[in-house]
């Protein structure tokens, strides 16, 4: 067997330690047009930002291992050109001598990665206009801070885009982001990106949203990038997070089908539309695992774990990818965002039903010291309470909920599972009932109907004469700020001062998030009230209310 | 309807809290033996170290706010001294006044708890000699400590007992532990524990292991613990952890059934043997959710979703209790030791067929700074691979990945499910390749037969004429330690020299966790050779090894 890879960093890599542990007397090349294999892809905004001090770090493993301990053929700095199906070779340039050969193969595994998107910007090609994909751009862009910037402007405020904010910030640059989208994380939902917004404007980040860079101009003083609104940023360094597109030209010449969104089309075992080649990683459309559909998301663990089913596959062991669930997260000035599954406004495009509930709970027990706040928002489907979908900021346990909850939509749980998790208490760790029980607990209520709920977003659609907002927080808590037009009425005093909630409409119940709300709904439906608890209380209300 | 609830801490307060919000109009009476309700049980030994400094942290709810919020009719210091089923009453006694009185009900949740264990060990009694319970247990060692004792003595090595030797260390306390078992952390399997006993040798901690007290003395100069094996351990406070006992004398009076070790017998709606009674907490005897087999599992966790099941069952939810899989963790000196499921210990005194994998991992990507190491043990059926029980130790991350183990146990998962999971990275956070995703692939490659390994205590086993042994390791590694009789081939080299490895018997290769030694296997095996990996390396040699 002579297996050709084309790319040599996470799925590439991946396949190819992988093909030589199953077969020790196959011929495995692998094919790489940078000069690095295996790269620390993810590590590189923090090379920039200095926590990653060495960058040898980040050659997690060099050529040389590769060569000697797997006995791979590896050729870096080698471009695959194109593929011929019928002759079942690839044509190959060397990136240095400009040396071009045809190698052949039996398999082939594509895995070429993503390539950072350049829209058609005037100016996107002046020397301080930067994208950051392998160790030579983050090279570029660390020299360019070294050198003593003192003003950036990031384009894109997703994952990539906020990480590069952190690492500036953290060396002194003043930075700038702009998003075209109204809000940040473009892949969360909107107000679960409240915190991640605070953050970043109380670290002196300039948030500019809903805006688009229109065009780079260069002089004397540095690079000017002009925005569609007309605004005008002076920056001495410019980089591009705007998301990245499948570097799919060798497959699409090779006449391979794609996607509609450029990712190369595989089935469950990663087999191209052509059975002698597969294909893994970034490049790909897969699954969607929750709902099935074609999804391509760039994603580091997804593409290590499909490029040792490619391996697999190559040598007649039939894995198979059950797709993925895009659980990701990011952090950012001790905060962190994650998220698993599928979000409210994908559900909202999809038209799938659905329900919500959102919590604020801590990380772990309150009388522990250091306890940190964090929001969770879980979505379940309203018929049998499956989760499809969870996301979660804050400070610390951000990670581990979300990773608990990534499990349980694997294993297809519902809500009513989730009040039975028994997680690991400790108070430095957790709670005895886990903001994961809770969400269960919460979630639950609402489908079993004992604990009627309105979100805040059904809230701003009820007329103020349809309803009567009842705060019943402490008055203290209620001059702090409350829901315009709320009457006051603390729980504790909520069962004698009754005849003070008309009868005549609905009731929504909010607290500060949603605990005592949910204690006063349960007091007003058994007294006849027609009555909803805000879910997330107040605290959800600010986030969507800034 | 009337509710009379017996113990108000975490299944009783849950309980009555949940009764409340499911019927405002019943009178639901909570009575407590002590002075305080719903007190922060898993938080009172490091109020005595001083981490939580403020006491009053550790009374969660107090029982005004009972009062007020929630119209519990709460009576603390109050006394149940026996139960009249056929008249359907109670018969309390008031702690203060010595008032004796009847209360009818017509639902009885008990939720006693369970009391520390109290050998017939000579002196017991002391003032000095004191076990951990409740607040006050905890003020009166605390004030112990506040008065200057120099030396401490604690005996039984479980989890309240470690967590009480970090706190009392903390407050420079000269402290030695005792414990009857041949390892701390009886619950864990013993060669899980080696990090943990390194921790506390690191900072000063005597441990006197497979030992115990056998009379305590007091004479001027404090308190004397003789030990069976005759030491002599001077000690200005004593400490007794060794273990609990149900509450049970209200229900065997009562002639409700309880099981062999004294837990109530329940139901899955957590009734007891009388319809009208439920019980709740450490006091019951509960089905361990794997095995199905009944234990009772003293937990925070447990005892407060049984509170809630309780109250549903008593107003016709029909809740069920699915369980425990005695999910638990401890935090000391920075460390962790968790564990969920069943044990290697556990299966192997109930005969059940299983296998295991140890794995070293680090909780985040190795080139981000902070990375901390952990072990990682899963235990799986040889059928299906369906997941039976882990137990993790090290440092940051252990309550994750536990976590994330524990909901897969929950599912009913399998080792072929976790090659699957899908949790989130960054490199602050976690892998490409999880640890929890590692597990699953070494796991999996066992089970298909690509990866065939033996543990540390099966190669213990094997004569040395049978195997060769291979450290694959570097010649430095090797030179730093190695097992006894092996020959050092690096797999880097392995290819090579594959004439020095004989033949005619069993080659055992391994390296430091068990990465390399799985490349060296999947050589020598398609080599021609009979070949296993020794599971978790020499890393795992040194921990059965020490």
């Amino acid at each position: 067997m002579k297996l050709v890879i084309v790319g040599g960093v996470a799925g590439g890599a991946s396949a190819a330690a992988r093909a030589r542990r199953l077969s020790e007397d196959s011929q495995i090349v692998l094919f790489e047009r940078g000069p690095d294999v295996s790269f620390a892809n993810c590590g590189l905004p923090y090379h920039i930002g200095g926590a990653i001090a060495d960058r040898a770090k980040l050659l997690v493993v060099s050529v040389e291992q590769l060569r000697t301990r797997l006995r791979l053929d590896v050729r870096n700095r080698s471009s695959v050109e194109r593929i011929d199906r019928a002759a079942k070779t690839v044509h190959v340039r060397e990136v240095d001598t400009g040396r071009e050969y045809d190698e052949a193969y039996d398999k082939l595994i594509l895995a070429p990665g993503a390539a950072p998107l350049q829209p058609p910007i005037s100016g996107i090609d002046l020397p301080g206009v930067l994208t950051l994909r392998n160790l030579q751009d983050m090279d570029r862009i660390k020299a360019a801070v070294d050198s003593g910037v003192k003003q950036a402007v990031i384009v894109g405020a997703g994952f990539i885009g906020l990480e590069l904010v952190e690492n500036f910030v953290e060396r002194g640059v003043q930075t700038t982001v702009v998003e075209l989208q109204d809000q940040v994380l473009p892949p969360l939902d909107k107000e679960m990106t409240a915190t991640i917004v605070e953050a970043l404007i109380s670290r002196g980040v300039t948030l500019i949203l809903q805006d688009s860079a229109e065009s780079f101009t260069q002089s004397t003083d540095g690079l000017m990038v002009r925005l569609k609104s007309g605004r005008e940023l002076p920056a001495g360094l410019v980089v591009l997070g705007v998301g990245v597109r499948p570097e799919n030209q060798l497959a699409v010449e090779a006449g391979l089908e794609v996607g509609p969104r450029g990712g190369i089309r595989v089935n469950e075992h990663l087999r191209t539309s052509d059975p002698e080649i597969f294909a893994v990683g970034d490049v790909i459309e897969t699954r969607d695992a929750v709902s099935g559909a074609p999804v391509q998301v760039p994603l580091a663990g997804p593409a290590n774990r499909q490029g040792r089913i490619a391996a697999d596959n190559v040598f007649g062991h039939p894995s198979k990818f059950r797709g993925t669930q895009g659980t990701a997260i990011v952090g950012l000035f001790n905060r962190a965002a994650a998220l698993t599954g599928a979000t409210e406004k994908a559900l909202r495009a999809r038209n799938q039903a659905y329900r919500t509930v959102t919590i604020h709970p801590a990380n772990h027990a309150g009388y522990y010291p250091g306890a940190e706040g964090m929001t969770l928002k879980v979505l379940f489907s309203p018929d049998d309470g499956r989760i499809l979908g969870a996301q979660a900021v804050g400070g610390a346990g951000v990670d581990k909920r979300i990773d608990v909850l990534a499990v349980a939509i694997q294993a297809g749980l519902t809500v009513f599972d989730l009040e039975e998790v028994e997680l690991a208490y400790a108070p430095q760790f957790g709670s005895a009932k886990d903001p994961v029980n809770m969400a269960g607990f919460v979630a639950s209520g609402l489908l079993r109907g004992d604990h009627p709920q309105i979100d805040v977003p059904a809230l701003a659609t009820l007329g103020e004469s349809e309803r009567t907002l009842v705060d019943v927080r402490t008055p203290k808590e209620f001059a702090a700020g409350h829901i315009p037009g709320a009457t006051n009425i603390p729980v504790d005093e909520l069962r004698e001062r009754l005849g003070e909630v008309p009868r005549d409409r609905e009731v929504i119940a909010y607290c500060q998030v949603g605990m005592r709300g949910y204690l006063a709904t349960r007091v007003l439906k058994q007294a006849g009230y027609h009555v909803r608890n805000l879910s997330g209380g107040y605290k959800s209300y600010r986030m969507l209310n800034p």
